[in-house]
């Protein structure tokens, strides 16, 4: 576990657009994945919540992370849906995301994003999706090996 | 138009974390949104494509401005689905939004991303959400009554 | 509870279209919805599995009592997203709904839909979906208003 | 094409669920389907109109035509999402279904539903979603080996 915690931050390191965002993986198991974002002003919108793109991008990269884990493999976010449920308000969104179902080259996994403020968690967001192997996803394969 | 577009950029300048991403509002009628953003290396995951993140940030975002010319109103995201057809390589992702349908508090409008390459326009994503009147979101009113 | 039930029974009754598919409401309480439908040959597809639009179906509406549960009030599914991730054969479908998140117009709930066969209960399809007091769906009061 | 039409009409004949429903093949192209169901008492709900899962029966099939006559094979609905956005009352239901991309293994589509009532046709729900071919779902494969 420790190893796969390792090498999940690694990959996560990799991601220039993870660093700009502050994430990082706190838990990652064979079936499930916490990824958390500190908040700061730069992630906010103009009412002064977090924006909900920041909570769209633990949630989709949550899932990932659990859709990875169970399909031991290179894997993209095929598609996702969010529902936000309140305003991210406090210190940092976490997202925990796990895994429903996994196939041969598919893994249906789900994530709820939780901001947590003066040590309390509030559920903040919930989502579901898909996740599928590098080159099974809508047509990533075909165009990868057309542009690559 | 030209002044509906203004007021809509005031906005989006108002959102530090659109700062941080770049975005820019091209195009704003009380139908349609575009919101557009220029790719650097700070927006991609570690394959070299704009990270999905971002892709749904733009996606999000232009869907909320199409939904709120619709409604006339202060507006959020309730709630979204995306599905990723293509990885984004190229100059700059364009998100078009339209409104499908606008009721009295709530539009479901649709959204496609494209990413732009050599001159050449493809769709990377597309959405589809609903857009509430600030306060008709899953609870939005009554938690900021609440925390406000 | 058992009123709760039985209430939640006589409605389900009231639904022609579940009659058709013979559908029964099996548990009932203010946070969850259990429905249940024997599968019959009319149900099927043309690969001897239930048709997905039975699943969709039973999803649904149990997200739908779920919701309605919770908001404690005549509500409407205003929108939902369901992925399958195995084909439904056996004996019957059950659809577990529970409340993810209820606010003062919506509730944001899930569902798991099992096929039991063999005395065995596998997962075939996971739903997400937000439920809407009636007259606060995308324009369901204004159109209900209008054309009532 | 009426060749295409004929043999996408013998397919949904052979659905026991879809003949249980009265639908009807309208249109069929290689990127575009057109579904009809006539609607009757036995589709409704308790307040008089079309039950949510009639549409989301006809949405899903629609998809499922659309993502075929794309992926020229035998397939299945992975996943969609709906947004109902306003109660079917009318002559017969109309789904309309188009390829919005369509890669090696998958495609992404997406379908509006309209009510028709006294000659005019009005948008009562709109799906997007995704179609694998048969055995490139969650598990579709790993399943029916197993139990085939």
């Amino acid at each position: 576990m420790g190893n796969m915690l390792e090498i999940g931050a690694r990959v996560l390191a990799e991601q220039p657009f993870s660093r700009l965002l502050g994430a990082e993986l706190v838990e990652f198991t064979p079936t499930t994945a916490v990824l958390r974002v500190p908040i700061r002003a730069e992630l906010k919108q103009q009412h002064g919540f977090v924006h909900g793109g920041v909570v769209s991008y633990l949630a989709d990269n949550a899932l990932t992370y659990a859709g990875g884990a169970a399909l031991g493999t290179a894997v993209v976010t095929s598609e996702y849906k969010i529902n936000y449920v309140r305003p991210a308000i406090g210190e940092a969104l976490i997202a925990r995301a796990s895994v429903v179902h996994a196939g041969r080259t598919q893994a249906v996994c789900r994530c709820d994003v939780y901001v947590s403020a003066d040590g309390e968690e509030k559920l903040c967001a919930t989502a579901l999706g898909t996740i599928a192997r590098l080159g099974q996803a809508a047509d990533g394969a075909r165009e990868l090996e057309r542009e690559g």
